[in-house]
């Protein structure tokens, strides 16, 4: 680089956000295009794309990243710095076409420790993932799952 | 939802946090009813939450979160992106209840490294935790530890 | 403590930063004394540090951070929360002394999933890091990686 330009900036902001009653949101934050329901919380340093949806009573708490297509139920808690994934890279890269992102489902009553990291999954009502973990497959049992790839530890 | 609200919102900010001398705080930051030792420094994009103690001459890097009922010792290290825990959702969800919540004790010397989860347990003067690392058991033994679950790799 | 005292305060903010022809970045960030290719993205949450380089048609997502000597390719794609590392704590802490401090070399057309941790390593041109993955060595042979630690998933 022989000389720097300027660059052009954008804010983190909240943009087009369909929100429900009594929601309370911790700024500064970056949300756009999405949809939060009632009584549920956003702590601060949150990013959460278009086309996702977080359900009523639900806390999505600081540093999480929620991207496309992840819906989460109602009641839920997400942990702090918990990242969710939509593009598995299978032609090696990144897509720019919408289609082959994934979508994740998360249900109702479900607790995501903190650190984790979420794959394009299913993930059922109730079910408690340990802090720090990587799922990576669907949780179609209720139950605490935790490691690197998350496991079912027990059934509850 | 058939039409939008306006959500309430609030701001990181710093209150009621109990500083020493020569503290050194990178904003934006959410600090509440914490406390932290002389000369500590804290990046940006970090949330402390109330009862949490920082020692005197430690570092929390950028992106961190530090939860109630933490306590970080003198000349500690803690990386960028690192997430402690209190709650291990042992009812299978969240508790509401203080008392459920476990504490974390962080000796002296402690290095944490980058974007590693501690779940509630102590760690003894002069550890090492390696990058990445999920600590889910008390470290007793001065060492250097890493992987998920993060275990001894030698001595020091 | 017996009386809280005032800390100082930083901002995050750009500092020296050399940026090539139509750069993107979304502010808060925490920029400092590093280099950005022409027409690459940097998201919200992010802090890179002196004497990182970014090459040209990359992107940056939110909650990265980006140490010192690391130097990334052109067309490469950093997921949400990724953190790199560039000392090891080889004396069994931090070092202060940046002679101790080792290099990463991620080459071009590299995708890293969000959420992972990337210690002083060389990756070559066209790896894939999955989501939540720990990389602790050199990826020299193309392919796909995934894990704590990192191994090699299949080639590509």
């Amino acid at each position: 680089m022989n000389r720097s330009e300027s660059p052009s900036f954008g804010h983190a902001q909240m943009v087009e956000v369909q929100c429900g009653k009594e929601v309370r949101i911790i700024k500064p934050c970056n949300l756009y295009g999405c949809s939060i329901g009632d009584h549920s919380f956003i702590g601060p340093f949150v990013e959460i794309q278009s086309k996702a949806s977080i359900g009523k009573n639900s806390r999505i708490q600081s540093h999480c990243f929620v991207c496309s297509l992840v819906e989460i139920g109602d009641s839920c808690f997400v942990g702090h710095g918990v990242t969710f994934v939509n593009d598995l890279f299978k032609d090696g890269k990144p897509s720019k076409d919408e289609r082959d992102w994934l979508p994740t489902k998360i249900g109702n009553e479900v607790s995501i420790g903190s650190g984790s990291t979420i794959l394009p999954v299913k993930i059922c009502d109730g079910c408690v993932v340990g802090a720090g973990s990587v799922v990576v497959r669907d949780l179609t049992v209720r139950g605490v799952y935790a490691g690197n790839p998350a496991k079912l530890i027990r059934e509850i």
